[in-house]
């Protein structure tokens, strides 16, 4: 049986962060995973040591012999990183030996979730900034190394500009930025000489950390360094408000640095924010110009977890047709049978709806497809045009192409974002995308639903 | 500057979850990091390519020489893995070069935040099953691949019995342990034959998934094979609840497992569980054996971040005696300055608070030493023995001893939760447990709080 060709898809059934829409990200990763895929041989001991409680080998002989052989077989395609995807729609579809196929489930899983958990919390921050440059900061509070590094990467895609993150920079090209440490200023005798040999050291690169004493004495000191800066034909970056209240001291900040004649000097915000509250900073007014976003963002703080699940959606012995699958369990949760593909309509450069079809069979037509989720699905004969959102991206194990960069999944992710309606954006309470089934799927759908609640029945 | 020698101590400011007590751990990771930390070539070449926006390089060749130049040569002591954490207690405290110090000020914080959070969540828990077997299930829904692998290594230092996560089984010793995937059951024809054919594999270490359609019909099926089991000689290990009402279903299905003469067959309940869940399933009687935990421990899903911050607490100019530093900012937060020390007293098997002194001072008096958190610190004259918490680990950046075993950590975990009251474990609402400030320390603190106070008002 482990040999039987078999479809997966990799979905999720609910935009995280009570939102409405989310983010791909991670195919790199989930590609490059797949492409190194091997038991090697200190695995393959490991296997076989494992003990049942009676003390006989819990994986025998010929099983581990099958695992050393086993080699990544398998076809995926996959919406492209940086697109808007909807619940139910395959991010991932893996085709492949049984065996191989479910074997993948975790790692595929572990990558595809985080990233398009992070990816989605960034869009979410940067369409809350309106623009301002946004900088990932949270390496320190990341769920380990890689959490750090692919937070960091998901960030960049979702629409961040810049990460402190040094080695996320080198890896995978995103600008890094920064300020000093606390403990910078702490090292010399006074604020104003930690500041003013920081500007020595960089003095065109200086965003000063103003709050490691009292705040606002702290940005006495910068203004000084401030004005040493422009004697010396430099300007000052920035003012770092780590801590407070944001409000009243990013206006006390900008009336003190315009008074000193630093109007240049922008005002860099940071300290547990996310949407929500540089939404209501915006909402203030307060005078802030860019953004340090940490925590909230890399930890994905309000909902830390994507609900992406793996399924098998159809099976095929040799010789024979696919045979689609469908799991129904007691929630009345069904997950959708056959060889999908998503196709995303639009009009006049809005996106309209997405409808899952079975490649294996011509769409029916295109007039009232049944809805799936709850949204406004209409007619789509009036779309301008249509996009089929699955693309090849892995043939028997060896990628099809180069990965596209990681600035291209970010420019993706922007024009993207700009042919989703205002309504389907809000954080919370949004429009619902209208997702929903060809006609002849639906139908299948709903034959294999009843077929197995008869089974059950019996 | 950057040679003088710093003191640096890792702590935070407050519990997760809203408890009253963390569990540290990552300590062997923190210390493998330090052990081979360096700059290699790819690294210093990314550096000094890094450009300011006047297209100068941000980190001039001296420095970049520097950095290649240099090597760990810090002195590390640290609170062993597995012990009972408080509030402003230094967990790792760092002794170095000044500019090293800070280099690894995010990669410390990274590492310890993280498996603090979950072998803290972990324990907790472990505490709401009440000595029943948990295994960790997250590897899935964690934040990267690290992310898996440090959450399956502190789920089991805070108490986890297994893992599913057959990578962390090899490189941390942790058992192993599963069920199979939903996709098992949808590739045979029937559940029955899915489930049989599993019990032929593994007939002596099966649990059943039966979810897969509907969870009674399930529970039929699995009792049949049990009944095949129990003919061959063997019995059916345990059934896997994974969705629906878990007390119904629960008691249901150990109804019809004594009926089908399966008594020993257990239930492993799974699905979204966390401490609360697992109280209330059972404070309701539910009859369950063993726990499968996967989202809501390795994200640490009600407060994904440990709030764990890296202040420089003394300084020492070639030839000078330390001087203590101290960080008081707007809000009132002040570090705690000097070469920190914790002593933990203990009376009949109980302990009975925590003491932080500077170990370049005698202490005073136990006598009355001063609080810190507003616990109930009272004369710790009467406690019979008492045991300084850091110990040295790390001299001029080598290990000064193999880190203990990983199950060591988890006994000491279970040693340690033992001696704390149990007013003191409530997952909310908890006892605070006193810890103070030695009589000389805190006199120190208060004078450095007035110094800085009087400069920055004059």
């Amino acid at each position: 049986m482990s040999e039987r060709q078999a479809v997966f898809n990799l979905y999720f059934r609910r935009h995280p962060f009570r939102g409405g829409f989310s983010i791909v990200c991670g195919l790199e990763q989930a590609i490059g995973y797949i492409q190194k895929f091997k038991f090697d041989e200190s695995d393959l001991s490991f296997l076989s040591q494992i003990r049942q409680t009676d003390s006989k080998p819990l994986f025998e002989p010929p099983f581990i012999d099958f695992l050393a052989k086993l080699k990544p077989t398998c076809d995926v395609d996959a919406i492209p990183e940086g697109t808007i995807v909807f619940p139910q729609e395959p991010l991932l579809r893996v085709t492949g030996p049984l065996a191989l196929c479910q074997i993948l489930e975790t790692p595929l899983l572990n990558t595809i979730n985080f990233q398009t958990l992070i990816a989605t919390k960034a869009a979410r921050i940067c369409l809350a900034a309106e623009g301002d440059p946004v900088m990932e900061f949270g390496l320190r509070r990341a769920h380990g190394y890689d959490g750090g590094i692919s937070a960091s990467r998901a960030a960049f895609a979702g629409g961040c500009d810049g990460t402190s993150n040094l080695l996320a920079g080198k890896l995978f090209g995103i600008p890094v930025r920064g300020t000093h440490a606390h403990s910078w200023v702490m090292a010399f005798e006074t604020e104003e000489e930690a500041f003013r040999k920081y500007a020595e050291a960089l003095p065109d690169n200086s965003i000063l950390l103003v709050d490691t004493y009292k705040t606002i004495d702290g940005v006495r000191n910068a203004i000084k360094t401030g004005a040493w800066l422009r004697r010396m034909g430099y300007r000052l970056g920035g003012i770092r408000l780590d801590s407070g209240d944001l409000i009243a001291l990013s206006i006390e900040t900008r009336r003190m640095l315009d008074e000193g004649g630093l109007s240049e000097t922008s005002i860099v915000a940071s300290g547990d924010l996310d949407e929500y509250e540089i939404r209501k900073l915006k909402l203030s007014g307060a005078p802030i110009d860019s953004w340090g976003i940490g925590t909230r963002l890399v930890t994905a703080f309000d909902e830390p977890s994507m609900g992406c699940v793996y399924k098998l959606s159809a099976l095929r012995k040799p010789g024979e047709v696919w045979k689609p699958k469908l799991k129904i369990s007691d929630g009345g949760k069904s997950s959708i049978p056959g060889i999908l593909q998503v196709r995303r309509f639009q009009a006049n450069g809005q996106y309209c709806g997405d409808v899952l079809f079975d490649e294996t069979e011509p769409p029916a037509s295109w007039v009232d497809p049944v809805e799936i989720n709850k949204g406004m699905l209409r007619s789509l004969d009036q779309c301008d045009t249509f996009e089929d959102l699955l693309v090849p991206v892995m043939r028997d194990g060896r990628a099809v192409a180069a990965p596209p960069a990681l600035v291209e999944i970010r420019q993706r992710t922007g024009r993207q974002l700009a042919c989703l309606k205002p309504e389907m954006k809000r954080f919370t309470g949004a429009e619902i995308y209208p997702v929903g089934l060809e006609r002849k799927l639906h139908e299948l759908r709903m034959r294999l639903m009843q077929r197995d609640l008869e089974q059950t029945e019996r």
